[in-house]
């Protein structure tokens, strides 16, 4: 399917019909949608809208409120919630005239319970999650843009796993005002498209900072930090071809490798995401616990059954990591202009019982940097895979940059 | 009235039926509120809950969502409206025992439009705001207990002005989950009660921190700073006799006052507040600003109307300006134990066309750092003016500390 930029470009200057872009993108969603499933709502027609994205069809994630259309949460708990307002993140897209194609999947809360859908490349396996619709719908070429959230590893894993380009942009970049809370140091509003450009294009336009739509980055020069984030585990076999194959891409272009060291400050960083998580979402899924506790989904009642022991003086240490690390990290990142990693520790899961593992995101979503994934290689299974182009909190466009230009030499090779 | 601690000691020894604790507020409440007009809605009956406030009625804040009662946000745009949960304060109340005495009257969307409540001290007098309805239910002794939040000066402006005890926790303290968004960076939900010890009481439980509610401070020996906030304009004669009274009694019992010299960076963060609440607000109410700007009440729609003008750099100089702050207040507070400040410009407003001035608070609020006051004296109208103790970052312990054992010493001379 065209490109968002292509879609847009081509309805502002009269060659495409907002409408007819929309009635594509609906046939493709009502053709493919009964194998993936990536949809927990949709409105009756896609009516197009009038500004910079019109005729971009673009999928929410189910945990996003939206006055017009039910807000689900992934749980039986909102079956049919009818929030009163749009979230402000939907009140933009619909601003800048873009038309909602419809509420993504989610596992439920946002947690690990998988949802219903399937990944694009193998039906069998798992799209990842919690934004596992949003990925699905983009990567099946459903819609050509999607929102999720990240709170550990929601926007970058899944969009690994079903081969689309994904990017949790810096914390607060866009509002989570609206979206259901799990930890609100943690979750952040992304985006999903086919490709880094798509995400600069969009971005740029949500966050009303046109600099997020600029140029490819020319790599000749640049130092790019690699880390294989060691202190997260060990990746699996399919990840490692795909991290080798970008920075060799990158030395050819002229890029200086920097392997970095991750200073103690950050490995501490790393560890506080659980403790800090666990008190924030008891806290912010109180209500669903106290009065709804037996229809929760079994991960989550299991995880809010134990996350309900952090106490305030765990909290607080695990506060204060986080400061510590995000001041380390300033130095960390200092010397390079971007860094590059796992998106996952490899292809998707092979089964629908698991949204897979978060541990090479949760660092970054922690310290509020911002990361994109594009699709890289495949993997021995045939799967998509990813590489994560990280930078310092406040340089999305940097990061943006980059993987446009690394799209581009990967591109032959996918 | 019985204090909170009173009611729940009671209760607890069996000395008080919670049922008839809370049936005392009701009445309370139906005989005053034709005259005060505290409160949005009310339940059918107040139903005794278990746990360490049974028996205690609190009031909540019309911004605060709740399950089983309509969440109105002081604005026609959500007349009736029920949200699907309770905000997780409002939970943690219902797990302490609390019984949700009713949704009192704000300023819609904690804004600056005077909500229909009057000064139980004068019904000609603004009652202050946003939080209106929660500090005049609990200077009224209609209730012991209410919830509040503070963007500007929400909590601390309208108590000082009504005679109660306020206070504004560490930002984050208390879970601003589902309670509607003005200003993310700014938003702090914080408590009214009749003294500064029912503060402490109540808090410690809410919070689930029970070093919170300690004993009072040992004065002799402290070190307590005194800022007039001259960066942030002049007090009316009414609040300096306060203050000074204050100071004198400090000394009196064996403080040492050092008089605080303002750092450029606060003084830089203090003018933050404006650029960063601008832009957080217009993002916040994009929905309510696109669909129903005409619902809007006159001065938060001309409030919108030039706060979208504000820019992304703009902002993110602001969170520069805040973060400098930040850094520079844990200087600022090394030296001291606590402050003390005005905690308003003067007595209410002898209208009720406006809300008062939230100057003397919005650098705390912006800083994070907690805040509390108390009723000190009365102004030459005969209205109350408190005093204001601040505290670090996380210090909340300290300021509830010094406030009690200053309530004390305030008492015989109120």
């Amino acid at each position: 399917m065209l490109s968002a930029r292509a879609i847009a470009r081509q309805v502002s200057s009269g060659a495409l019909d907002a409408a007819a872009a929309l009635a594509d993108c609906a046939a493709r969603i009502d053709a493919k949608e009964p194998r993936i499933r990536a949809f927990a709502a949709r409105p009756a027609r896609l009516e197009p809208g009038e500004g910079p994205l019109a005729g971009v069809a673009c999928a929410v994630k189910d945990i996003i409120d939206t006055a017009d259309l039910p807000t689900g949460m992934g749980s039986s708990i909102y079956d049919g919630w009818r929030p009163r307002a749009d979230a402000p993140v939907a009140t933009a897209l619909k601003a800048a005239g873009a038309t909602v194609a419809g509420k993504t999947e989610t596992t439920a809360f946002a947690f690990l319970d998988p949802a219903p859908t399937h990944n694009p490349h193998d039906l069998s396996a798992s799209p990842g999650g919690s934004s596992a619709g949003s990925a699905a719908a983009v990567a099946a070429g459903m819609v050509p843009l999607a929102l999720g959230t990240q709170t550990g590893g929601s926007v970058i894993r899944p969009a690994s796993y079903c081969g689309a380009a994904g990017m949790k942009p810096s914390y607060g970049l866009l509002p989570t005002v609206g979206v259901k809370t799990f930890s609100w140091s943690l979750d952040t509003v992304g985006l999903m498209a086919a490709s880094a450009d798509d995400l600069g294009f969009a971005l740029a336009i949500l966050a009303g900072r046109p600099e997020l739509d600029g140029p490819a980055a020319e790599l000749k020069g640049l130092r790019i930090g690699v880390t294989r984030q060691d202190f997260a585990g060990e990746a699996e076999p399919g990840s490692e071809p795909a991290l080798s194959q970008a920075c060799k891409l990158f030395v050819e272009a002229g890029a200086k490798l920097v392997e970095l060291a991750t200073p103690q400050a950050l490995v501490e960083a790393f560890r506080a995401h659980g403790p800090l998580q666990d008190f924030e979402a008891t806290q912010a899924l109180a209500w669903e616990y106290a009065t709804h506790r037996d229809a929760l989904p079994p991960k989550l009642r299991a995880y809010l059954d134990g996350a309900r022991a952090a106490t305030p003086a765990q909290y607080d240490e695990a506060r204060r990591s986080s400061r510590r690390g995000r001041d380390a990290c300033r130095d960390f990142l200092s010397e390079v202009d971007v860094v590059v990693s796992y998106a996952a520790p490899g292809e998707a899961p092979d089964t629908l019982g698991s949204t897979g593992d978060s541990r090479f995101n949760r660092l970054w979503t922690l310290l509020g940097t911002p990361c994109l994934t594009i699709p890289a290689l495949k993997g021995p299974r045939g799967l998509p895979v990813g590489v994560q182009i990280i930078g310092r909190f406040g340089a999305d466009e940097s990061v943006i940059a980059v993987a446009k230009t690394l799209e581009k030499l990967v591109e032959p090779m996918r």
